[in-house]
């Protein structure tokens, strides 16, 4: 398959305009810096509202994102973090800590409510409920970066963290497994490093 | 938190144009019953192409997507679905089984290749490359269902199926985990069923 010829990208073919396109894929880029212009809460409401819809399995939306906005916050987080993601995290407007809700079983009762008995399956199978607490949020993260684009800033995710760290940090309830942090910003001059090399079509999509 | 007055969806704020905003997320539904229309290679092929830079850790891009297309290969995966999401895949044009490849270290040295050992950092470490190989991959399949909807077609994700038996049939070489099935098509009269609630913006943010 490595010997298939690729053709150019058939934008053409796609219903979202090419201003859409490159504002969210073709020309977004993670940030790896940022000026100082804040991110005000109206615009991350904005985009909640945008990705909310997005689906989970059983409508079960296990995303939870803690913004740190104030300095002694953002100093809670710096010591958990890899090297390289400190200072760039340090000089970010805003930072999302993105966790999953391993119970949110209690919430299935309002969220399906078509099957009133969904939340006793899950009840005595917490490892179960993490796998999919996992999965789901991971979509809600997907959307959600797409989203940051979409209101015209860019994302700076990071999987580079000490998460027992962070997690005993924010979430000491122990209900929540943190799956990735998320810088979120205008990104600054010095904001972008070389594009690295995607699979292609042929290394990812197969046929039966 | 509940009392929280919430303001009107803030579109203003968003430099994502409306339409686009309709056509990816506002208007976008899960998708139950599809057309016969087929879904041609070249359409997935300019999906793949527009969501392909999607970040993901390390660059790894453990997301692996096989389409069932034939006949003979939608009827190996018609045993392994619940019950509930057999006919409207049988009905669909194109059902896509994603898989996270737990082996993607090895293209490491291809895909991150400024830093020369990393393949090596995870060669012992099959626990945490599969844990990795699946948050990875469940960012890719949000980038994929909203590049999906790029194309003007209607996604439908499903989780209700045996994982185990899925991953035998299709991929017995063991280093896939299936984490998805999604139907991809032209959404059917009767595609769609009432939209579920979602939680409200205190509900899933919150701030320090």
């Amino acid at each position: 398959m490595a010997g298939d010829v690729v053709s150019a990208p058939a934008t053409d073919l796609l219903a979202l305009d090419r201003a859409a396109q490159a504002l969210l894929f073709r020309a977004a880029r993670t940030a790896n810096a940022f000026t100082d212009e804040p991110v005000d809460e109206e615009q991350v409401r904005a985009i909640h509202d945008l990705v909310r819809n997005g689906p989970t399995a059983m409508n079960a939306q296990p995303l939870r994102v803690l913004l740190l906005r104030s300095a002694p916050a953002r100093a809670r987080l710096l010591p958990h973090l890899s090297s390289g993601n400190r200072d760039k995290t340090a000089g970010a407007p805003l930072t999302a800590v993105l966790a999953a809700d391993v119970d949110w079983h209690d919430r299935l009762p309002e969220l399906f409510p078509h099957r009133p008995g969904a939340r006793d399956w899950f009840a005595g199978d917490p490892a179960g409920r993490e796998a999919q607490a996992r999965l789901n949020a991971a979509l809600q993260i997907g959307y959600l970066l797409v989203g940051v684009r979409a209101a015209g800033l860019a994302a700076g995710p990071m999987a580079g963290f000490d998460t027992a760290g962070v997690e005993r940090e924010f979430f000491p309830d122990g209900r929540h497994r943190v799956l990735l942090l998320m810088n979120i910003g205008r990104p600054a001059p010095d904001a972008w490093r070389e594009r690295l090399p995607r699979l292609d079509y042929a290394e990812v999509v197969s046929v039966l």
